[in-house]
């Protein structure tokens, strides 16, 4: 076998030319197990290959949802396992969101003993996050966590009193509690804190800030709240709140010497983020998705592409076929916005899958994302021409322990042994 | 712990009064084990009750299909224990079809040989055929078999030359072969010898014959076929050969003592079919099934309903509720129309389905189907009256071993010790 490579610096991937270095011997690696075939006598064997081969995008990632259920360590190494079969390099780690706090922080504790769905069993300890990062490492995938804030965080109030926004009902507190509460200097002290910590935790250059989804009805019935906004001159718009949250969360981020990714909330509502913070598209339908690329990268950022792979919405038959025919670069912009596309992002958001059902539903579904994020477009047009490589991978996927569904009627000649 | 029972002569289980007894025995033990309640410090205990219950509908199926995807014992055998917690009485084992023939005959051996998948691997013994059939008889589960006929019989024409109806194209065989030939007396004799086997395989009163979606533009090309047309006075009218075919199987099937079922199409193109023939319906939406109900009820048909349950068909998020919505009774008919409805089946077609996902997207939405076709529909109107205690059963099922995928967020105390 000889293998020609793209010259590492050449690769688009802004980590460390030994990050890069180690990520390209892991591709190797597998490429080469790729290769192997097996004889009807079930000898194993290589043909004699020339591989010339490199990403499309570099960041293509998996979004795992272990806040609305638990996922047992043994389903995300499962998961990271099928990743690198599958040549994605990014394990987006949505860790935690309203349901539960799984993540066992060092520096507070009662985030999970009090926000986790079980104080014991039902939590990712400091060891359990490194042992997801080195299978991770060994593999060629990097794991951006997802810290989401101010919204999604019902859970972080569980154990952090006065963090989140107490919600009124007319005159008195309601015992209810909104986002993070934006006009407390507690909140962007605790924040410090604990970014500081898990910044620390997950070597990975980037670090997902979460910023969607937040609802303003508690900040509004909040007379603190209210007064703050008007001290900051904000008058009824509450977005400029939820910017002035974010910018402060982003800069504390910045100084921790990462780079944020947002969803495309902080974008939408509030153009002025630094330039280097890397915007995250989940919403809408291809015309929606396609325009909003449009006006990121004409603003000058980078983009990560996640709205046409939703994958946890599920449907009946072979729904592979509309995450293939996804064209990411098919926007409206020039050659140098098309270069701040970094890649797309398949999600499996947890609301109905937990470890029963996490495998069948990944697997091979995002695979059809993966050879569009790894291969050449132009090479890849034909949903048709991929369906019988699709179903030969989905028996390898088999073959090596992972539970992947099957894609039409037929069998596997070694299928059930692995799992 | 005192129990009442229905008198079991009431019960509506036309199978003899044995059956009846040992049925009613497994539900009696079932309905004790849904009792045990467990302490805080992990004792189990079983507070004093009275128990009156009984079933609304006699007929409470699953449908496995076993052809298009091999399933492997142990998913059935898990099916079955399930199904046993669920309350569904009828295995409709859907064992072959056009893809493979897993069922390894005693009379023809190279029907699985030759039509399964891998002719060891991905077969049923008749040793694993008789373990089927002792489970699901300690659980208190009838097994149904259905070998269907004339068309969806593809894999049956690798092992048993001369069986299938040869295709033309123009005055030549194209190689391509159709449903079963319905012209040559080798088809009734081998048809014979074979529900012979198979009817003494599997005891129960009840087999189903299929009779579904006949294509007949190969007979249309068959001169053969065009000849025995003419010579019975069909003139251009197919669906008179279907039925001279389905009747002499129906006919060979009573004189084995067995009650046929067939799907709706038989009904559809024929109504001369004997009254004790039970009709499954599995096409259409409410209002077409309903109005099928209403009709075959009224020429005095037993009624078995598929159609509202195919949940092989998924989709996002808790379509449970609308098998849980669906009113089995709720058609135009008299009292005595209605007492004709048997029950109903869920249906787990194998398109998409082998044993890497069979149980997640059976469980727990089949228990929606279960319940309605246990329990009294005055009773049992509300969807979100149900969903707590389903969410309480789903965690149940996993506990016993059984994965069962989430409704909603959250967590089971036990999960993932069973699975």
């Amino acid at each position: 076998v000889t293998m020609h490579q793209k010259d590492c610096d050449g690769y688009p991937n802004e980590g460390s030319s030994e990050r890069c270095k180690e990520e390209m011997n892991v591709m190797w690696y597998l490429a080469i197990v790729q290769l192997v075939q097996q004889e009807e006598d079930g000898t194993y064997f290589i043909n004699k290959t020339e591989i010339e081969d490199f990403p499309s995008f570099q960041y293509r990632g998996i979004l795992l949802d272990t806040s609305r259920h638990f996922l047992p360590l043994k389903a995300i190494l499962n998961t990271l396992d099928a990743m690198a079969y599958s040549k994605f390099n990014v394990f987006h780690w949505h860790i935690v969101d309203d349901p539960s706090f799984p993540y066992q922080s060092r520096t507070f504790p009662d985030l999970s003993s009090k926000g986790a769905y079980h104080p014991m069993s039902h939590i990712y300890t400091q060891s359990d996050v490194r042992r997801v990062l080195t299978h991770a490492r060994l593999r060629g995938i990097r794991v951006i966590p997802e810290f989401d804030s101010p919204g999604h965080t019902q859970s972080w109030g569980k154990g952090t009193p006065n963090l989140l926004t107490p919600c009124y009902k007319g005159s008195s507190p309601s015992g209810t509690f909104g986002p993070i509460n934006p006009a407390s200097a507690l909140s962007y002290i605790f924040m410090s804190q604990f970014l500081k910590e898990v910044t620390s935790v997950f070597p990975d250059p980037y670090f997902h800030l979460g910023g969607d989804e937040v609802n303003f009805s508690c900040w509004q019935s909040n007379p603190d709240v209210r007064a703050f906004m008007q001290k900051m001159g904000f008058g009824k718009d509450y977005t400029k709140l939820e910017s002035f949250y974010m910018e402060n969360i982003v800069n504390i981020t910045s100084n921790l010497n990462k780079t944020s990714i947002v969803w495309q909330d902080v974008f939408d509502y509030h153009e002025r983020i630094p330039k280097d913070t890397i915007l995250h598209i989940w919403k809408g339908l291809p015309a929606q998705y396609k325009a909003e690329t449009s006006r990121m990268t004409k603003a000058g950022h980078r983009v990560l592409l996640g709205a046409p792979w939703y994958i946890n919405h599920i449907a009946y038959g072979q729904d592979w076929r509309i995450s293939y025919n996804v064209q990411p670069l098919n926007f409206s912009g020039t050659e140098e916005q098309k270069k701040l596309v970094i890649g797309g992002e398949v999600s499996m958001w947890g609301e109905y899958v937990d470890a029963t059902n996490l495998s069948p539903r990944l697997w091979p579904r995002a695979c059809a994302a993966a050879e569009r994020l790894w291969s050449d477009e132009s090479q890849t047009r034909s949903a048709e021409a991929a369906f019988p490589r699709l179903q030969a991978f989905r028996c390898s996927l088999l073959r090596r322990g992972v539970r992947a569904e099957p894609l039409s009627p037929g069998h596997c000649s070694d299928e059930y042994r692995g799992i």
